[in-house]
């Protein structure tokens, strides 16, 4: 049942929780014991967005992603992240020790301060706030653990998921139900250990409902670049994907055909990668504005992103 | 049997011929007509390097990189490339159409023009030469083709080898037997297509023997990273092997154990893909200098980066 | 909304529709016009299992498969199957041809008839009758279409599921909800093109709640044989989960050590495959019950197959 | 260099010994102790096969193969097997313990007893020996460890290499270089472990130079089924190569186009998996020649098998 109700060119503030529901605060409270599964990685949400229609895409910008509180999180959980034995690539070995970190949180200094647990070496990341998990209902009479990612957005884990990022997601249900949480303070590329610096935000969005445009994969747009991202294993599947839907959007903005984009991309694109942790992996195909004719609008979005951005320094 | 006996310290100016051995140099020059197999993606060498024995690392540092002729090519091929039916990811598919595309190189402005072969579509990309393959003799009696990347460097295919890099592989014979080739004047992240922007160049590098010292994967230095490359099928193992070498170096230089290692490089680190096409794929990781302690040596590599890029300043 | 409540010890007859619905009856009916997604693989049920509560073991026995018709089919389809460019293993070549096959089922002789269509070869292959989709409902409050297989069991398209297995399930929710359907004449292990020869069934099974027994993966027993089913992509993901759960079984009913067990599994284990084409590979691994003890229960699941192979026996 | 210079019909006996040179005996030889990298899987050979070129094929027949010894040796081996931490699935845990595994033979009753190692617990498994490694020079100017399977043969690693089989193997250099060993006096589909029950065998081969036909994936023949073997990873990419090359060779006996022979293969082929531990991954596709026309002969091989079969009971 939805939360809330909302429409196309609302603002919304969302608070969000972190990924083990605010219940991982220090190191004896390992993951494994105070949370319960299937209850991790609540999202706040669904909101019905009003006009939205199977067919349509939905566009949502991250206007800013504030952390709640001075501290963050991050663990290694049994079974869980690319370096260890998981419950699909499964071997004989006992799990890593399960061990959890606290980072201290600084927006003063927009930093994250990583604490050693055995030595007493810390050092100090950028602050890079994101939401590792935003999406909209699934089509196909499916419902998805909000730790999946797929067509329908979900547990992206991407760093390219932060403020001034406009996410392009198809909408597959009446009211498309929008949701999010899991915000990280930031993360590495691939989210190695499984977990991020896990913080509850306070992210504001502004949402807007493209009509009769459809969207297959989930796709960004920022100032500077249009992504696609592909959610898969193996990783290389996820790679195919990301990169033939930003050929084949590649190809609508600029005219080309398939092996002149193939060709383009292929020379001149990025191949972030998100996850390599949850049940799919991401990969983010990415293309410098710049490459493309100034005069395209980009795809059926049009000029939409930019709209957005001055919509959201407004609110500052 | 090799070309030139070079020693520790010496510099080297290398001319290498394109992947096609300069046989593509129009629309009409298709490389599965005028290539033969097994002869593509020639080498420059075999340097038989003094000193270096089984055990050491030879270190490579790229002074420069500059582009013999004034245009690059690129192409599809059949059965080779991410996005088509190959020999191994084997469908019941025709292949994909074979097509050239020549770019000019502008070395004044810095650029390399892409353009359409079906339009008139055109666009400047910036020039940013590397070099493709580069490794030693493999170890353990085996010989490599030059389009394989593995243990000992080869056909890495990362933008990761640009001039200001430095490569250490560890030494697999007596004498490494190094050798290089298949230059681009760019290429995007993955090489999508099978092939960047191919060019003959002119390549000069400094060597080192790191004697006593061993490395089992690539690694890479830049004066803002220290890099591991994995090379695997799937993509994932890429993924892994990369992370976990770069976990044990890191834990080295900062006295870390390897859970703290790893927590630090899941939030820190990055995971640029090399090349989804090869015999292997590739993938490295990432973590900034910046995050290790300044006294830190870099590995059994000292301070060597920094005198081998002192060097390279000395040449200009 | 559950179809019908039945009670542990139930006999059912159940009528299943073939994958296609039926709508695909001759050369004309190209699935990708006459189907509609996701209105494809209809599953009869659910069945609410009176008793059967997370945490306990659903027990089906399947006692007949009888083909409803004298035909079955199968087909190509755009985007699917092993050997072709799907929506995950993306590639820019176009799909593969669609086209139907239509098969004569003789079940006197037990046989099934290929016809070519582009030649008038044809050759009769043995009547082998399964059930490709049967499953509970998932926990964790997903919903999964009818196409995937997992832990909840679902489309695992493999021919051990014929008459004369049991399949053991874990109960996920309330009442279990039994569901089955996609009948196959038979089919080859990977189901290559992603289509078996089709057909609707009048399946006759048993079923029993083992309470308090507790089941992860799905498995099978014949009179012969233990076997695990793993379900994952990449496919030696399925083969690890599939060698580690028998692994387990094994230790369990022998009282062998892990690694005991992974070596006597290593030398005595059938591994076969069920599919390479849906959203999950399936891997089955197998043992034969004679290297078993003879006084071994067959896990927490008793003699329960003995007992319902002659419940199943008494039904003719 | 050639142990010896064979010719086209000749009959060779073979003394191979085991992947460990036989120097794994007991429980406290283990393999990481008492074998040197890279001398682990010594093959007998090479044999120069008089005659045989690039572009031909050689058929190996295999007659008989008889364990030289009346034990044979398993054991886990730290960073490989299939459930395990390996050096390309690469983790952060502790490798598997070490352990050895000795099997008695019985020629007599035709068994191997596995003993556990922890409790007193043992069975008796059917014996049924095999080859694991067997294969031609690499071309392309390659040399390959004996690790390693690959469309040149080598360590296949499956139990249908086992008397009564014929191997064709595409010839890549002046007088093929044929070579042998690996025995196994049984092993499971896959090899979980990574090691089979490894045994020194005396094997007795016939040989044939089928002039003018190539062959670029290994396949084998029996008495009942015509078989392709994949070698790569991932594992359903070797599953891919399999079904292709059989589809291809199924068309070709049987005069179908590509399309109906993947339908056929579809509904009537076997895919058993060779291993899923060596550095490339073997599976297999078969189909029973009873499906076949009966007057085809078996591809450009013609009716080589039958002949050879007949030759080797005439040794018996």
């Amino acid at each position: 049942m939805p939360v809330a109700h909302v429409r196309s060119g609302d603002v919304l503030q969302v608070h969000t929780e972190d990924c083990f529901a605010g219940l991982v605060r220090g190191p004896a409270d390992l993951p494994s014991r105070v949370c319960r599964m299937p209850y991790l990685n609540p999202v706040s949400g669904p909101f019905f967005v009003e006009d939205a229609e199977p067919g349509d895409t939905l566009a949502i910008h991250l206007a800013a992603i504030t952390p709640a509180r001075d501290w963050g999180v991050s663990s290694t959980f049994p079974h869980f992240g690319a370096l260890t034995f998981t419950s699909h690539t499964a071997t004989l070995q006992p799990p890593l020790d399960e061990r959890v970190w606290v980072y201290d949180i600084d927006r003063q200094s927009g930093t994250v301060r990583f604490r050693a647990t055995e030595t007493d070496h810390y050092v100090d990341l950028p602050l890079d706030p994101m939401i590792g998990t935003i999406g909209v209902a699934p089509g196909g009479f499916e419902a998805r653990s909000t730790i999946v990612p797929d067509v329908h957005g979900g547990n992206l884990d991407t760093p390219e998921l932060r403020p001034g990022t406009t996410l392009y997601l198809g909408v597959n249900v009446h009211g498309a139900m929008l949701a999010l949480g899991d915000g990280h303070a930031r993360q590495g590329e691939g989210e190695a250990c499984g977990v991020g610096v896990e913080i509850a935000t306070v992210t504001t969005l502004t949402i807007e409902v493209i009509k009769g445009v459809s969207t297959v994969w989930p796709r960004l747009e920022t100032d500077r670049e249009i992504m696609s991202i592909g959610c898969a294993r193996p990783l290389e599947d996820a790679y195919r994907i990301a990169q033939r839907d930003l050929i084949a959007w590649t190809a609508e903005l600029t005219g080309l055909d398939d092996l002149d984009a193939y060709q383009l991309v292929s020379q001149a694109g990025r191949a972030p990668i998100g996850n390599v942790c949850d049940p799919n992996y991401t990969v983010l195909a990415a293309i410098d504005k710049a490459l493309l004719p100034a005069s395209a609008p980009v795809g059926g979005y049009g000029a939409l992103h930019a709209r957005l951005r001055q919509c959201a320094a407004e609110l500052r």
